[in-house]
């Protein structure tokens, strides 16, 4: 559904935004605000509203039902799918004025928000309560408590904290016909039947818009150290990670190539972790609570070395050290950022990544030799990030174009390994024509039934996830 | 949907299964396998299924749907809402054939197993691969797999291990319209829409019904250390917790009244953990991986009493230590059991637990001051057992009468608390008159919607935990 043609007047629509909120239509904002960090579809929303109430979101959705009007909602419009683009003549519900944080118990160590709160700032109000909010990644900076919980998003700490999901003790949402849920009201055990919240978390905004979500909070860890190793073999990334996480809770465990490392070192000023060379890197995080773990965990290391594992390797000293290893992986992204990387965002069972990585590296590296692939990712979580760089002499058209018939062989090599064509990156529109490569049809049908019980007129956030039919 | 009145034939259904499974109609097995843990409605089933595959199962469920006849599942049959009771004329689905430990990996730390695999089966299996599987309840001896998941059962490690709910890498299911799905493959990581997996755990069969669960394993834990504290006042419970969890994992934070453990102590030989007594108990368990985390914990200890809310305490300093401490928890069921209790499992945020719990003892003691109550629960998750003890006089049918016009006095209690009539028994027939007390109107319908959309024909676990319309 689209809403060209419809005759839509946003004084009408502002007049039912009762506490505050307001309407946007500059072609500025419909520009910025009709678009996420994609850069495949153009952005052309309607207008924009910017709601200041789950009442006013309501209000919304039911003027939308009324208008037969699409409407597509808007957070830190970080993500890297398209699930939150405007590119047919939606509206735009976009949470920056819903940026509350509303209440804080500390013997629940819970935490209510609106949806349009930013990672970091929970991250922040987490740590003055001298507790944790340890789901973290790069836009933590921009994105949206909202649309992490849309996407599920997972990050750098997943093996120990879990996906955003895991933290999620209620929400409240606004379905597609306009009704207010409260979704389990903050309990930590409630078994009175299917759990509504965990479809709405992931779903994209699909069947309907979180407004509020109370989520929970943890201890903060104590003297996190990180331990960066030089492998010699991509199998022995599982060895290894078998070996400290039988005696440890790992809180990272995390994989780049050599590659990866020059082209960090190349644009910025970041040391070699040690003189060995190494064809692959793991980088580890743990809580060191004692000198008792420590021991352990070099007991562990020598261990590794002496299996021929770990050609070299180095420990952190000082919370300072531990930032500078971590920035080996950190700043990967956005050092190849200028090479316009195409994304992909996969994911297989974590014994299988080796043999998984190097069948996909073979083929890319043999149908498109003139281009060059950097791995890094989410090693302990099955998850890998392959991004294959433009060639500097090849237009981005033709790269983008050449990438997606790549996508075709990759998928292939995906769905033999029963691996997920989106890890933690979501759906949106880039991979909804891939989806049945990790879903059956017949899952895909309960899918789309499931969206008409919450969105009977299919008016949130058509043509993502899923075609209505 | 009742089967009653359709011409069932056995041998029909018998020559379906392909595989080996069989069929029982010989009233012994009616009475056993039509029944659970509670003895309030008689079983009457028509017949006894036993499958022993995936696929037979899915023939079982087209049968069903040409024969318009109504099925329920049978797991260890230790339900305590009804839910797996065929009182009704259906054909019961029983998995005890289909017990079967399938696949193991190491590297991944997820096995793959059958429904019918019994908990403590997986709890074996795991520590015999140097794991662990940690959620753990009193009837782990018979429960199956497929059960826990179709409740999310809880239990005694939730505070720090979750519910069945989060040890899931993976569901094979039959839905009520025959199709078999495979959700979510054993990924870690897979954000490609809605995670049908968590409608199923918790859905109670409604929906389809569980053939296989490929679950998570991880590390056992080490040096686990009990404590015993003695608490003046129930407020004092949230003070020690927070206390503790502020710098501790706690693997278990338990509560019990002082009538509990009188009840302990006059049916089984177990000794008072101290010479102090006090109106309420807490047992804390925790890992004391090194001599430090054991000192903090002291400290803690120590902090609590200076502040006035432990008036004496115990750690074990033994497995065997340990052990004995937990009995004066874990006992508290078979000692009351003579006393044929009135259970109840509510829950509400944890910080609320000492006001509500004192709301509802104080309004049950008022208006039915001839019944004993006996406290206990996982406090830690705000998951409180009332048990209400039948005076020795009264008979049972008005025992139970008037326990229920309890219910209504409890359960609006529960509402106003914004709590869960059912923290983590499920809701079954039990429960389901009550299910508007901790669910809105419009979520029952989505509900209900969604029972729609897999089981079209209303044949999967009729009458339990929402009515079919």
């Amino acid at each position: 559904m689209s809403s060209t043609g419809t005759a839509f007047d946003p004084q009408t629509l502002e007049s039912l935004l009762t506490d505050g909120g307001k309407v946007l239509t500059a072609p500025d904002d419909l520009a910025s605000y009709g678009c996420d960090w994609t850069r495949i579809y153009e952005p052309a929303p309607i207008a924009v509203v910017l709601p200041k109430s789950t009442e006013e979101v309501q209000a919304i959705v039911r003027f939308a039902n009324e208008q037969h009007m699409a409407l597509v909602p808007s957070g830190g419009r970080t993500g890297l799918s398209a699930g939150a683009v405007a590119a047919n003549g939606e509206l735009v519900v976009a949470f920056d004025r819903m940026n509350q944080i509303l209440d804080f118990n500390a013997s629940d160590r819970i935490v209510q928000c609106q949806a349009g709160v930013v990672t970091e700032q929970l991250q922040n109000f987490a740590e003055e309560q001298d507790l944790y909010y340890p789901v973290d990644f790069a836009s933590a900076g921009s994105s949206q408590l909202g649309g992490n919980l849309s996407t599920n998003a997972g990050g750098i700490k997943v093996i120990r904290y879990g996906m955003s999901r895991d933290w999620v003790a209620g929400l409240k949402v606004v379905t597609g016909s306009g009704e207010i849920l409260e979704l389990n009201r903050g309990l930590e055990k409630n078994n009175t039947g299917y759990d509504l919240r965990q479809l709405f978390i992931g779903g994209e905004g699909t069947l309907g818009f979180i407004t509020e979500a109370t989520m929970k909070l943890t201890r903060q860890p104590t003297g996190l150290t990180v331990m960066v190793l030089g492998l010699n073999d991509l199998t022995n990334t599982m060895d290894v990670l078998q070996a400290f996480r039988n005696k440890l809770d790992l809180t990272a465990y995390e994989f780049f190539s050599h590659e990866a490392i020059q082209h960090v070192q190349q644009h910025a000023e970041v040391q070699s972790p040690f003189e060995t060379e190494a064809p692959y890197y793991a980088l580890l995080e743990f809580e060191a609570i004692s000198d008792g773990v420590l021991e352990e965990a070099m007991g562990i290391f020598e261990q590794c070395v002496e299996s021929g594992w770990v050609l070299d390797g180095v420990i952190s000293q000082s919370e300072a050290q531990a930032e500078k290893l971590w920035q080996l992986r950190e700043r990967i992204s956005e050092s190849i950022a200028p090479r316009t990387p195409y994304k992909n965002d996969l994911s297989v069972r974590v014994s299988r990544v080796p043999e998984f990585l190097q069948e996909i590296d073979s083929v890319v590296q043999k149908e498109y030799p003139d281009f060059e692939i950097v791995w890094f990712g989410h090693i302990g979580d099955g998850n890998l990030h392959l991004n294959i760089l433009k060639p500097e002499d090849m237009e981005k058209a033709e790269f983008f174009r050449r990438c997606e018939t790549v996508n075709d062989l990759v998928f292939g090599i995906v769905e033999r390994y029963e691996g997920s064509v989106s890890a933690e990156h979501g759906v949106g529109m880039v991979k909804k024509k891939y989806l049945g490569y990790t879903k059956s049809e017949a899952e895909i049908a309960v899918m789309k039934g499931i969206k008409r019980v919450f969105d009977p007129n299919g008016i949130m956030n058509p043509g993502k996830l899923i075609d209505s039919e």
